[in-house]
């Protein structure tokens, strides 16, 4: 059943957006009375459409139950790459859980900043994860911030950790089961070639340990979809 | 350094075929005495470019370490996907160390076989993972069988999962922790819509033990790549 994001609730009556109801009459050419899932808030709801052909109604039936999922809040900071590789990226991450994803700027990044197109850009990232939001039934979608440098960045909430090349010693696993009560992980992820060691000298002064993933070469676009499957297993109950 | 993969070894001289002559001369546009590592066999080596542009010879400057890994050899079963998801997919379990890959025949599948046409896409299935294993420094390259229908096969070797969505209690953790001894792994992956019940019963009598992988709803090409994620950081020492 097709899920999607609510921006209202009145009364009995859930409220999408254009491009949603747009979706449900033209590209599903939904029927009258066919059933869809709506998210409102923290709660599902399974809905009735009722006028599709005049004035769409998207009537509540029931609210459904929502199972909790105790991974602490996960927030990756991914450098700019080609768009290909970020769309990648956002659509993995927020089909494995990701909360919150904070586009940064690294020395060795080939994607330069172009301030003017910013805000197309973060409107495209937030539009892909909303969509992967919607197929993969998540009941909220995660929160993507402006691009950041990481010279003006304060220090996180949480355990914060940063994907090292360099380290050879500590990894991801130790890393965990030395922090097992932490509720919010934030995680850096560097581009192709890694941080530099004055990049990565300045995360570790911002708070964020430094960690290998093993032995295996990944591209970077593979390292978030690693991390987060990673996460899930890790506090699968 | 790039790496490649020798067809053959003639005293200190590695043999590499033409498509990477090509790469190296054309697309790298290396030149005389740049250095390349060439894997044979099992081992890998520090090469040197001699007569690059006349007849280019790759010899051997000496041998390199190669890291042993202790992850048992994992076999993925996949469904018949749209070429790009394939591709995907292939690529990112090179990357994670897949070690054979078997295409199945499933019920759901949208892509259904043309026998005519197998040949060629096997062809093209074990030069994206060729490539991909250059990439990620890999010693190996996947195997790749053609493609198999369950109701001919044999049980496997090792200890066989097949990923449920019927399966709410046993999940993947519980399963790997309970044979922490096996040093192979087979693990089959059902189409959009996963596995038909009839199917799914099918494989169960060949000894695959259905598993739940959490309460994600995971894309069908995102499914592998968790799966591998998961065994890396599993059996990481």
């Amino acid at each position: 059943m097709q899920r999607y994001f609510a921006k209202q609730k009145i009364d009995n009556q859930l409220i999408l957006n254009e491009e949603d109801i747009y979706h449900i009459k033209t590209v599903m050419r939904m029927d009258e009375h066919d059933k869809i899932q709506v998210v409102y808030g923290t709660k599902v709801y399974l809905c009735c459409l009722e006028n599709v052909n005049t004035n769409i109604q998207i009537m509540v039936e029931k609210e459904l139950e929502v199972k909790e999922n105790r991974m602490p809040k996960i927030t990756l900071l991914i450098p700019l790459l080609k768009e290909q590789k970020m769309d990648l990226i956002l659509q993995k991450a927020t089909e494995l859980g990701v909360n919150k994803i904070i586009p940064i700027e690294t020395e060795r990044s080939i994607i330069k900043r172009k301030e003017e197109k910013e805000d197309k850009k973060l409107e495209r990232w937030k539009r892909i994860c909303k969509e992967a939001s919607e197929q993969s039934y998540r009941i909220d979608i995660p929160e993507i911030l402006p691009i950041q440098n990481p010279k003006n960045m304060k220090m996180l909430e949480g355990l914060s950790l940063i994907c090292s090349t360099a380290e050879t010693q500590r990894n991801i696993r130790f890393v965990l089961n030395s922090n097992t009560t932490c509720d919010r992980i934030n995680i850096a992820i560097g581009p192709e070639g890694g941080f530099s060691p004055l990049e990565e000298k300045k995360w570790n002064e911002l708070g964020f340990i430094s960690v290998s993933l093993g032995n295996r070469i990944m591209r970077v676009e593979t390292v978030p979809m690693y991390i987060l499957s990673v996460l899930n297993f890790y506090y699968m109950e």
